[in-house]
């Protein structure tokens, strides 16, 4: 009898994975994943067998996972959570009669977060800039309804060749619910190889520093930058 | 010199707990948290110095601890993400010129979809139901606006004594936009000891299953059930 662990490895480096996704990594026979992802924790597999593929190949990865899950322990890997825009619903979807377990990793909007402050303290919600499954009308008016209702937004995906533009004109929506010294951050490769960050106001936001390796995080109505740190305030009382 | 670590620890189970909080913790001299949640990691914490509090005295642990880590290395640890909800913004905003660092953890509404599918799959939100720092209105505006947006809505505090009712208000709110089988999933401790989950419809809800330690997760307008496993479709086309 297999076994299919859909696991987040968080971020993509090896010291924001759980302790139960390196276990159930090492404990599997097969390793699936995207080619990148697998870069990733190459030092966490040597001696197993590994099949990788490239991007936009996510229904072809999930079938294989689950037809050799049938008769081996198979890991299918991804960054981040599996559970937030990640393979555990198409995994889900596909199944058949294949035992399956989710092992959550850190999502990205938790992993930029941690990097530039406290931002996410308050209702916040994640909304993904791809088009690629999503009507662009729907997306818009999700970050208009974020917006107006005073979010902490967390943009996935936020920019990519095929639409340069989209970001800019979500921040425009924004705008119109919240101050031009609203904090946004962006960060790049949170928590891995090669992390940048970035702090911008609505009205300084300059849109070319990001790309889809990056997550934008937009402030709430009392968000603000103290000493270079990002913070969306709990709403605790602080004796001065 | 010192330094204060404000680490999540993630659920509450060993491990679930990244290896980075596992070693900072480890590398501490004192530990600072709420009694419950220094029970969680005893283990870890043996022959430390550990400053444990009561619940709601949140400005008073946070002020011990910037205070210690002036001269030694102090974690102040919580459960979940101290990025959301936790204590990274009163750590942040009370920070003097203390050296500080946020070691995400993985959030609760991660642990708990995880348990029961896929059901975060899509666009998002977050929504706290305590109203100890937010006015009712504005929880309950923010509940209207997720629903009409179709957001994925995880619900965190979800109920407590002081506020039995709001739970079955917000839910009667999320029916005037979505269908009565849309999924609900209760998932009370999830990933540690004593760990619970129920799934429900809109229609089918039973607020009575529903406790502080709950995250209470509704599904957006194509999420459903299949074999008792809850998934929110991304929108990849399966082959069949």
């Amino acid at each position: 009898m297999g076994k299919l662990y859909v696991v987040g490895i968080g971020p993509g480096g090896y010291e924001n994975m759980t302790l139960r996704a390196v276990k159930v990594i090492e404990n599997s026979e097969i390793i699936v994943g995207y080619t990148k992802y697998i870069e990733m924790i190459k030092d966490l597999i040597k001696n197993k067998e590994v099949i990788s593929t490239g991007m936009r190949a996510e229904v072809e990865r999930c079938k294989k996972a689950l037809e050799l899950s049938k008769d081996h322990v198979v890991s299918i890997v991804s960054t981040g959570d599996p559970g937030i825009y990640g393979m555990a619903g198409l995994i889900l979807e596909m199944r058949k009669d294949e035992d399956v377990e989710v092992i959550p990793g850190l999502t990205a909007s938790s992993a930029a977060a941690s990097i530039v402050g406290a931002p996410l303290m308050h209702d916040n919600c994640n909304i993904s800039l791809s088009d690629l499954m999503t009507p662009y009308e729907l997306i818009k008016k999700r970050i208009e309804l974020a917006a107006s209702g005073d979010f902490v937004i967390s943009l996935y995906n936020p920019k990519s060749k095929g639409r340069p533009h989209y970001l800019k004109e979500c921040i425009d929506i924004v705008k119109k619910y919240r101050k031009g010294d609203t904090p946004i951050a962006v960060v790049k490769n949170a928590l891995r190889e090669g992390q940048e960050h970035k702090l911008f106001t609505l009205d300084s936001f300059d849109d070319s520093v990001v790309d889809m390796m990056s997550v934008v995080i937009i402030g709430n109505s009392n968000s603000y930058i103290k000493d270079g740190v990002f913070i969306t305030p709990r709403g605790y009382k602080i004796p001065q």
